[in-house]
């Protein structure tokens, strides 16, 4: 049940939350109330004469839902804004390779207007026998990399038994599409005070991907950003995985959390890549993270979608123009 | 077998033509032609040395792809161009109403750049029990308030034996998802010298469609345009089908066909057509194809997905605004 | 809406057949009327209280709902009973290739317990430039094939205008997969009084294949068998589709046709076809059609999916057991 | 690479081991050596002398492949046999509720030929707010009841954190369909000697998950079990998921895994349930894992599938005689 409160209530909203909390769930948002397992026969009459408002019939995602948070979140990491009016570009390496190839990598993600730098220092691999990653030296290189730059990192954590670890050195949590389902991993960086970047599972519905952010939601921390980044559909002959763009709109409608589009995983070849970002951008995403090479053909993983240096600058500039031809995409749901 | 000739070789282009039609299926564009049927074995000498290149390894759709066409096919109709560098805005009502209903959609299409005309008269319906279109009737009005705008008309035929009589009246001739791989209603129309506009089936793969395409071409009809219209997946809660802004570049890069889209079909949800629509300029599609109404609850089909005036006219400013930053989108390859 | 009348009703049911027909669709089946078109608003006095119940919230597919008609439909062709009780073995060559090479297979598919002698003389062939069937020619030699070992035939008909000759020899019409949606083959089909088998469409769905077998049936044919072959997934890489074995009881839950499961293009490779053969007798399936040839290697057209005689033979030996262990696997639903 | 070697070769294979282990991945089975990380050109003249055959184009996961291993692997529990010409029965409550409720569903699974008692203490739920298990209190009262009945426990561990833990209490792991691709976790069990059975993800090809069985063999664990339990598709309005029975044989093939079917999660209805075991078990399945619940309607999760002790104890019936049937359904392939 989502409570709207009529105005200047605030001392019964802390009430309902002394009262209950340990109890069931209760989450506050301004003047709304979100209250998980119990139903208007339990709010005491005091609390019903304060509310304006129930919604009983909510998303099971219900802090995720803009009935809960009509406004879009913004996400403040040091070097960026995400979400809102905001476009936010990311860029990197699939892996970091070495310390000077994902410097050089973070000179041209910035050049073409990244504020966040990407890279993979823990890779889930289809197979056990492929590269699994730099392990922390990698992050260390990203994090020296990014800071040279003025960029913000994003990397992905695999494993809850190194969110502490990774969290030392990123600014914003990967959560890859494998592991969009791992509740024990969810539950650990919801505990954390770090973004949250949560990509969409390549079978996951909306209505999964909102269940599983609201996971991270459930711990206490709502920096929330989604990706997109393809869906596995019956035509996988061309491209890697099928860009969902029409995604994009719909969370951004049920949701308040940016979404940002991957048109590296989706494309998967190169020659596509930048045209899937820019169907991205028009459509409204808060962001675009891709992924750049200067030798592609030499890449740790993924060479066939990473973007040379001068594609990636041509990518950028059109996104950009593109974003300011369409912006501002998100109009807020007043519920 | 693709043979691309030396230059100046027009007689043997014809002697090849005269010694193998009528036993094998001989196609000649350019300087380039396409056999069907035997490979390098079953050229002569001459001919051999005549050839600066054979292509072997080819698609099975040979006529629809780059090897044997690489320039862009360009379709000329009385008020439109289609393909190439062009892009072109196709309007119009689910089903023809009334004639006064169709001239009043007509005006606000032309209104918003819209050079074709859109329009049932012959219905494919889920049940058998829904409305079927206003058949002869509709293609009638139709015609005249395409022609009171100088607009060019598109709709669809389901049915082989009505092709003689839709050809009639209209400029492009429309064959709907559920037909794509009717091969009775493809050959029909490819005996035509009527324009087609193929819709992808539901869940037709990149080389499904250019095979169904194919069957068009061998009949001689190669002014065909693909239309993208959404694909069926495992998410269908919120949007009605998967637009797969991502088949747009691959089959431009395979075929030379202009590519389309439909926001309508693929988003079924009027919300959700404007951002989609985008999508697929920003992506390089050669056209928009969209459903507008004036009145979308009472339109006796799909009303949920149809655009109103207002939503329409601001759909095609930005649609136009977005074509001129990303064209020209298609590069010619030369095999 | 569907009305089930009191007991000894006959005379008003008469009586709403003249009052409504030609007005809206009126079907009648023992002591229940299916209206489509109106709801009990519009009925009179009399009607409403000679109704013991009215389903107002019935499936598209009204004629093909157990709610209209409770009994399983069995199909009655000259040396068959299909449905119901009954289990109905159907084989033969994909492609009629030959008189004599057809016979053969007949007698091998006569030897395994088949009735159904199946073959194809037009063949929807994905690419244009395939062997097509050989036609009219092909329908004599599958008719003198069956006749001569007293079984039916079952063949394609890919086109309104061939319903007429290809009626003239076969008992039961097959609608291929790819023409599930040509609404105007289903219309010419549903005009005769030859049963159909519908196969499923690669991305139908269940309501979508009932909602393709009532076109038939609102044709006045109502002998009408479901074939399941598989549909489209994301996983094609060993078998050519996906079985949809679940859809088995779910179609038989939902309507009265037998169920025919297909495990030649389901498998699409012979080492998985008598596998998939007994998970579909094993879930209930009134029936299998299976291909077979003598030479796999050299069969016109899908030899990849034919089992050879001995195979067959095995196969149907065991198909024949795991029904007598699961029969009576249908119970009939009373609405 | 595998190498077959000649007869007589154990003092090579030692050889090899201990040249390469540490530098590259070496797993020997009987008197084939897998070698992952070089090709022959790695070896030297006396290891080429004594191999018999070198394949060097195996699939990824190579521990899996029939190539490497091409007898069954028969798993050996305390009470149970899985795999090979064995047949086993798994049954038992989604959740474990309670030590009282928990030993009537194993004196109900026991009676119907079941040898394994399933039950979770760990729940995997789609919403953070949904019951998530009792935790190591689930796991006591389900070790006690298996024990009291002889039957060995399975149970699903969410978390690399808790394999220890639950593996105090359990003969089989369960790694569940969204944690397929967890490949932390599957190191974590890899790393332990107790059976595991991983069920396949929603949108995982076979591929797929044979590469994710080879995580957990890559840490030495080859005591694996595979579920096919549906997967997404685009039709999932009747049934949870599409039970993908044509994957059995494939995975037999492909891979000397046992292959158990869980129609409960496939079906998602109890209606449907006892169906498509039956079509599991005569497509080959080595076993079938079922969830049962006296009273469906108040089970803690997932009532609405769980079969009912009469309808359970017919499932089971029909099962072990369909088994009888087709046994042995798997045949050996020698690479």
């Amino acid at each position: 049940m989502i409570i709207i409160m009529k105005p200047g209530q605030e001392v019964t909203i802390q009430e309902i939350n002394e009262r209950l909390s340990g109890k069931v769930s209760v989450f506050t948002h301004g003047n709304r109330v979100a209250i998980q397992g119990i139903d208007r026969d339990g709010l005491n009459e005091q609390e019903l004469r304060a509310a304006e408002r129930i919604i009983e019939n909510h998303p099971a995602a219900i802090q995720g839902s803009r009935e809960f948070h009509p406004e879009d979140t913004i996400i403040k990491t040091p070097n960026s804004l995400i979400g809102g009016d905001n476009f936010t570009m990311m860029a990197g390496p699939c892996s970091v390779e070495s310390s000077a190839h994902v410097r050089k990598m973070a000179a041209v993600a910035k050049a073409g207007g990244a504020t966040v730098l990407r890279g993979g220092a823990f890779k889930p691999r289809t197979s056990p026998y492929s590269f699994q990653g730099l392990g922390e030296d990698g992050l260390k290189f990203l994090r020296q990399a990014a800071d040279e730059f003025d960029m913000d990192v994003l990397t992905e954590v695999m494993d809850e038994d190194h969110v502490e670890m990774v969290g030392r050195y990123t600014d914003i949590f990967q959560i890859g599409a494998r592991n969009m389902q791992n509740f024990s991993l969810l539950k650990a960086v919801g505990k954390t005070n770090i973004p949250v970047m949560l990509k969409r599972g390549m079978s996951a519905t909306v209505d999964d991907i909102l269940n599983a952010a609201e996971y991270i939601a459930a711990g206490g921390n709502t920096q929330i950003m989604i990706a997109e980044r393809g869906i596995r559909t019956f035509d996988n002959k061309y491209t890697r995985n099928t860009l969902d763009v029409g995604s994009v709109p719909v969370l951004q409608k049920l949701s308040h959390y940016p979404v940002i589009v991957d048109p590296s995983h989706a494309a998967g070849h190169t020659e596509f890549v930048t045209k899937e970002a820019l169907a991205g951008v028009a459509i409204g995403a808060s962001g675009l993270v891709v992924e750049i090479h200067d030798d592609p053909a030499h890449a740790f993983s993924d060479g066939a979608q990473a973007l040379k240096p001068e594609e990636y600058q041509a990518m950028a500039d059109k996104a950009f123009a593109i974003r300011d031809l369409v912006s501002p995409a998100v109009e807020v749901v007043d519920a």
